[in-house]
């Protein structure tokens, strides 16, 4: 292991679903949970699991388990929930349009700001409280008001240039739905969002009814 | 282990992602794979990625790894990808909208075969080369085109009133866009798709920038 310092990608993309299984049990008032139970409720064993959170410090007690409260805590502190981050879109077509419908569950402080697109007719046109921006403004605008993580929702053939564009900006991280491969230069952080990964596993279920009456509980 | 026999929900979730590690490796000509290189890719320890395979049988040889064609064979069937898939859809908004423009890019036999709405004004427009049907067609159009997994892009207040609608119906499962929790029978699968997800692990890269630069390289 020479990852001491680093957390890898794996393990980051696991975080947000630690968070959830976290936040369900702290709406059910479970105050202390095990390396065991966790690990039961994401099929990961024990021992990944302590290896996952023991990134981030001496969390667990032995016998005693994590403290709820304090890991959500610290797993928001480490995605860095605990501050606002500006995020920017371009694309407002209706993928566009359905993301900053989210806004309002966005968690925490993390907000789409500004919209932009390419397309004049569409240009000045509203969604929700955002007005769309023309890409001429975007440098201008991801400067203003400090936006880090841009979004691309274009059709495939226009997301590189949206992606240099918005490298060019300056932002930090990009999160793609366009169904292609980007090139960014290294300092940028780039995910791809895929609905379809939530389609593939849900087929498994089907014709499996007998199965999946007796499986094992899992939530 | 009293799983012998069943695939835990986490797995199933993780065998997209092992499809997609493989495709990655498919592409570039490599012909096997060991459970450390996954481990590695994934970072999940071998032993997790071991026991995550063994649920489908023996394909692992010792000193060889695995085959990675046959490894995706293997996955693609037991997510029934060799199969053709009906998915219907209710929600003819941004969102649903949006999600039938990625029918060109569903894998396989995967397709929305069908798109519901509600709204009056909605009904018979066209989406690409479906148009919407009304809610009372539904029950009628799932059983015609053999639709088995549904999907909800409805605002929250509406999605159980739909999802109620898809279980009367027959289908077998539920993939939910509404940023609610859903009622379902036991028999019914339900999965809740969440690009929030996606933003918070993109979140953590933000302010490390020295620290990715020395990243491991998991791709």
């Amino acid at each position: 292991m020479t990852k001491t310092f680093k957390i890898s990608e794996a393990v980051v993309r696991r975080l947000p679903v630690y968070l959830q299984v976290l936040g369900d049990l702290h709406k059910r008032d479970i105050q202390t949970v095990s390396s065991q139970e966790l690990g039961n409720k994401l099929d990961l064993n024990p021992a990944q699991i302590r290896k996952d959170l023991a990134y981030f410090g001496e969390f667990g007690r032995k016998g005693i388990g994590y403290d709820v409260s304090y890991l959500i805590e610290k797993i928001r502190q480490i995605l860095k929930l605990d501050q606002p981050l500006s995020v920017g879109l371009v694309g407002a077509g209706n993928l566009g349009r359905a993301l900053c419908n989210y806004n309002t569950y966005l968690k925490d402080n993390m907000k789409i700001t500004a919209v932009f697109d390419a397309h004049a007719p569409i240009v000045g046109t509203k969604i929700n409280s955002l007005t769309v921006l023309p890409m001429d403004s975007l440098i201008e605008k991801v400067k203003e008001l400090n936006i880090r993580i841009g979004i691309i929702t274009v059709p495939a053939f226009e997301a590189q240039n949206v992606a240099d564009r918005f490298v060019a900006a300056g932002v930090e991280g990009i999160l793609n739905f366009a169904p292609v491969i980007l090139r960014v230069p290294e300092h940028v952080r780039i995910h791809y969002a895929d609905f379809t990964r939530d389609l593939l596993s849900l087929a498994y279920y089907l014709e499996k009814e007998g199965e999946t009456e007796n499986e094992p509980v899992v939530d």
